[in-house]
Parts: structure tokens; C-alpha cells; sequence
């Protein structure tokens, strides 16, 4: 027997593992405090490719060979891929895994796309539809500034509250028999709203969202923020870890001493001018492949949350006066008892 | 215990149903010869928004309200809802959900995508981790034409081999326990590329992908053509369409006697002036959820594969030079025994 979600919340049954995982990063990002930590840095923000659309596809694959490779099988071995970006029509992830041939689930969860895809392969795992399955992500600064914002080349001034698309992909082989970290539960977000237009704002946009979905855990399964190591949000950045703190206080839980955020982690917010941190679906994929899967599998960590956000509206969406909605997946980690 | 996926085929243990379905569909949609299938028909392309992507996910509010008042429930009962849709980001499906605040996964298959939802909501009411959930998508004439195409305002000439893209919906309700149609089966798709480059020729792109997971179905179930009462796919149109008939004759099989295909149904060739057919998410939606459903609720189809086709290229990615990748997801329909 699977789990049972209800209200969108789910503790495994049959416990899948994190069976391998792989981070690539850019050179900014292996410039930064977690730089070590990545598996490869590319020096060239365009990996020998023509495009920076064909490099982010190029940093999947990276990252998904890496990750097949840890976990010593091959793509034969996976019984289902998820995988998505923020490139119009997640063209990255299209390009990027052709070759593969693995049965391919597109997801878009936009920066929550890692904890989205985690979760759908969590639940194939739990419930033994698949032995193996992928997720998968990728962002990169260059397709995303463009697409999002400005050219590159207008050089257009960065607002105190912008972040920094990261360039950097993480995917990881989830399994339902090896492993060496352990998924004991999920929480499937909820689209919110809390009226947010500024697109320079997105921590501010997502905070709701990873409060809601984070506090829907915690009341569901009957734990408090002191039963874990760290609760880990994607990439609200310091503006949005800053409310996500204040959100959680007003309804009466402090996670100030176990909140991490991959977004404040991934840069240096004095020496690198990012201003808000980072950002990006590469973002917490990377960080939580290059960082924190590493540290549950050594025993550093035992037991954490990892809550990947999404902003979920476009350029177009904007303009026509909408304001932003978000989404937030929560995947739960736990080191594996030796 | 769930079913197995192996080379992304599975058979279901426990036999989900579709419990409820609803379709709406433009001014266009409704003169067609399926007009009168549509549950609701709407006579104004922007459906009383400000603009057409607002009123594109009007579309999906519409379709999943239809959807959940025939399986007579309410959004509360939903355990999970899987959309997406054409336009960046997605954005008519994130603005179309969110406020009936159900757990939400955002997918993205193109054209594929409502048979890619309705796998994974399958796969998890097999697996007993969801009592019900929904699979939804939209597509817009003029949102998808603008974005993909050129203004419409332009007035571009279209090309033979071009297909139109449909303003509608469909969605539908999964359920483990109740429900008139049974889900037995389904093929998850694989990412195909033939090396088609044109824009105006989706059909073909997308007809080797329809091939390779129709055929695949076949060979892991060792059941023929025969078997069927009809083997639709999505939205090949009438070039599509030729191709995917010779493409599996050569492979020794013989589908003419059986295949549909829904952007073929949706419009009269003669009267309509849609060239090869109607196209987008909500074609194979809409024509699924209009036309095929009570067909099996009434048991006049018995055994169906419905093979959604989409094509996974972005304007970007052609203008790179790239060709068009696609990925066919099939779900295999029974109506129910009496």
C-alpha cells in the first residue's frame, strides 16, 4: 500500500531513498560560500554551446549523468524522468533529456519545480509503480534575465530587492530500495496570492506560499519546528526569508534558529552584488544536491524540510496588471540511521 | 499494492475511474461537427475578460466546475489537481486555480498535456495515495496564435500544413472508487525528434512520438488494433495523421480501420477553413471530454487508447536553429460493464 495524501499532505509508506544526486553550478556560484560543494563548476557561462538556452540544457544533463553515476546505474535504469525550467515552454528540460529516452513527465512548478518533481517521483517510488525515478531542474542567468527582464546587454539597474537567477542545475535518483538519505513525507503546495505586482519582489511573492505549505506539514503531522535540524526554503532571498520568518511568528511559531534559505546561502551578500541572493529553479536544486543531500548522508543532518518555491506568473502577466501567485513544495529528508 | 511501470507502460491493479468530466469550447469549436458534444459552447472569444489570457483560464475555471458537478463533489474533495497549458509560464492554468486552493502540480506536455495529467492522477488513485484527482488543460486561439505565430492583427497568411489552435477545455475527475468509465492502463511518453523544423507542420513533428508510444502500448500489452474499438491521438491533423497510418504500415500494422484523431474531428475540413485541423491542449481535451467520454460512459466505444501528442519546441528554439522534439502520452479507456 502507497501513502495517502490528505490535504495535500503525505507520510511515505514504504520510505523511498535518495539514491544519487548530482549539482553543476556557474562560475559566479562557485565563486560563492557553497562553491566547494558543487560537483562541477563550468567556468564559461555558455559551456561551449552556441546558445544559453542549449547550456542550461547542457547543465540537465550534466547533473542527471552525475546523479545516474553516484547512484551507479544508467538511464536504462530510470523508469521515469520529471523534469522542468523556467525557459518559455521548458525547452531546456525538452533538449536537454531527448537523447535520454526515459519515459518523460514535464512538470512546471517554476522555482519549486525541484521539490514538485520530487514529490511525483517520491509518490511513484512509495507506492512501487517505478524501482528508480529522476527529478530534475535547471536555471540559468543569461536565459532567464532576458526572458524575464532586460537584455542583457541594455545593462538596465537591479532593484534592492532583485535576486540573482542562478546558474546551476541539480537532479537527483529517487528509489524505492537503495539509498543513503531517506524521504519520510511531503506536502503538495497550494497557489497563493497575497497581491504582489513587483517582479523584483519575488521573495516577498513566495513567502506566503512556503508559510502556508510548511505550516500545513507541521499541523498535519503533529511536529514543531524544534523536531528538525533545519527547515530549508528555496529561494526567498533575504527580503522574502526575512517575512517568511515574520509570517511564521504571527501565527505563533519562531523558525528563526532552524530557517536556512539556498537563495542567502548560494552568494556572498557582501562581495558578490547580488543584492537579495539568489534565485532560479538551479538554485535550490543545486544547493540541496551540492550541499545538503551530502550533509543528511554524512549524519550532519538528520532531519530536515526542504521547501522549494515558485513564482508562478510571467512577463505577460504582469503587464496585463495581474499580481504574482506562488506555489510551494515541501519534501521531507531525513538522514538514514546507520 | 500499485501498478509497476516498466519501459513507461503500465496495466492498473485497481482500476481508477472517471467520475466526472466537463468541456467548454469556442464560437469556432461549437459550428464545428462536434459542437454539440461541448457542455458549454462560449459565443465570445474573450469570454467577458479584459483579455485573452485571462479568459483562457476562464476556460479551465469552467471546464473543472462542469467536471466536478457531474461527479457530484466540490473542490474540497479533490486531493490533487494536475494542469497546464500552452502560454509562457503557464499562466492560464496558475491563474485558473488559484482560488479553489486544491494541492496543485503544474504540468507541462504541450499538447500532451492532458493525457499526461490524467497518468499521474491515475498512478496515484491506482496507488490509493489520492481518493480524487483532477487533470485539466486550456488552449486559446488568439493567446497561442500571438505567441507562437504572429500578431493577429498582422493578418499572416497561413501555410497548408498549419492547424488551429482551439479556444477550449477539458477536465476531468479520477477517482479510485467511483465512476463510469475505467482507466486500464497507460504508456508514459518518450521524448521523439525527427529533425522537423517547421512550425507550420506540427502534425509530422508530433506523428513519430504518437507512433513510437502507440506501438509500445501494443508490444508491452500484447494486444493489436484489433482490440479497440478506436486508437485516437490529439492533434496530428490531417497531414499528422497520414503519416502516423504509413509510419506504423511499415511497422506491419494496420491502424486506418481504427484511428481518430481529435484536431481532424473538431473541424469541417470543407466549411471551416482550418487547413489541417484544429490543434492545441484543449483540442484533444475538449474533444475527450465532449465526445469520447459519454460515447464510453454510453457503451457505444468499449476500448479506447486516447495518445495526446505535443510538440515541445519553443519560437526560440526554432529561431536557434533546432528541430521541433515532441512526446506522445496515451491512457488506455474502458467503458464500464454493465
Amino acid at each position: 500500500m502507497a501513502c495517502r495524501i490528505a490535504r495535500g499532505v503525505f507520510k511515505t509508506e514504504n520510505t523511498p531513498l535518495i539514491e544519487g544526486y548530482g549539482s553543476v553550478a556557474g562560475k559566479k556560484e562557485g565563486e560563492g560560500p557553497l562553491g566547494k560543494s558543487f560537483d562541477v563548476v563550468e567556468p564559461d557561462g555558455h559551456l561551449g554551446e552556441e546558445t544559453w538556452e542549449k547550456a542550461e540544457s547542457k547543465l540537465q544533463k550534466t547533473s542527471i549523468r552525475l546523479a545516474l553515476k553516484r547512484a551507479g546505474v544508467t538511464a536504462n535504469d530510470i523508469d521515469a524522468v520529471f523534469s522542468g525550467d523556467l525557459i518559455n515552454q521548458c525547452i531546456a528540460s525538452a533538449y536537454g533529456l531527448r537523447e535520454l529516452e526515459i519515459p518523460f513527465f514535464g512538470v512546471y512548478g517554476a522555482c519549486s519545480t525541484m521539490a514538485e518533481g520530487m514529490l511525483l517521483a517520491t509518490l511513484l517510488a512509495d507506492g512501487k509503480s517505478v524501482n528508480r525515478a529522476v527529478a530534475v531542474t535547471s536555471s540559468h542567468f543569461s536565459t532567464a534575465e532576458r526572458q524575464f527582464r532586460f537584455p542583457l546587454s541594455y545593462g538596465g539597474q537591479r532593484t534592492p530587492t532583485s535576486q540573482w537567477t542562478c546558474t546551476a542545475s541539480g537532479a537527483v535518483v529517487i528509489s524505492r530500495e537503495k539509498g543513503s538519505v531517506e524521504i519520510a513525507g511531503g506536502c503538495i503546495g497550494k497557489i497563493a496570492d497575497m497581491g504582489i505586482t513587483d517582479i523584483n519582489n519575488m521573495g516577498s511573492a513566495m513567502a506566503p506560499s512556503a508559510v502556508e505549505t510548511v505550516m500545513r506539514y507541521l499541523t498535519a503531522t503533529g511536529t514543531t519546528p524544534e523536531d528538525y535540524d533545519c527547515i530549508v526554503t528555496g529561494d526567498l532571498g533575504i527580503v522574502g526569508s526575512r517575512l517568511f520568518i515574520q509570517l511564521t511568528q504571527k501565527q505563533g511559531l519562531d523558525l528563526s534558529g532552524v530557517h536556512k534559505d539556498c537563495g542567502v546561502l548560494i552568494f556572498d551578500p557582501e562581495k558578490q552584488d547580488t543584492h537579495c541572493g539568489g534565485s532560479g529553479c538551479g538554485c535550490s536544486a543545486s544547493v540541496l544536491c551540492g550541499y545538503f543531500l551530502p550533509k543528511l548522508e554524512r549524519g550532519e543532518i538528520k532531519n530536515m524540510l526542504f521547501t522549494a518555491t515558485g513564482a508562478l506568473m510571467s512577463p505577460m502577466s504582469l503587464q496585463q496588471g495581474e499580481s504574482i501567485p506562488s506555489v510551494a513544495h515541501l519534501v521531507h529528508l531525513k538522514g538514514r540511521e546507520k
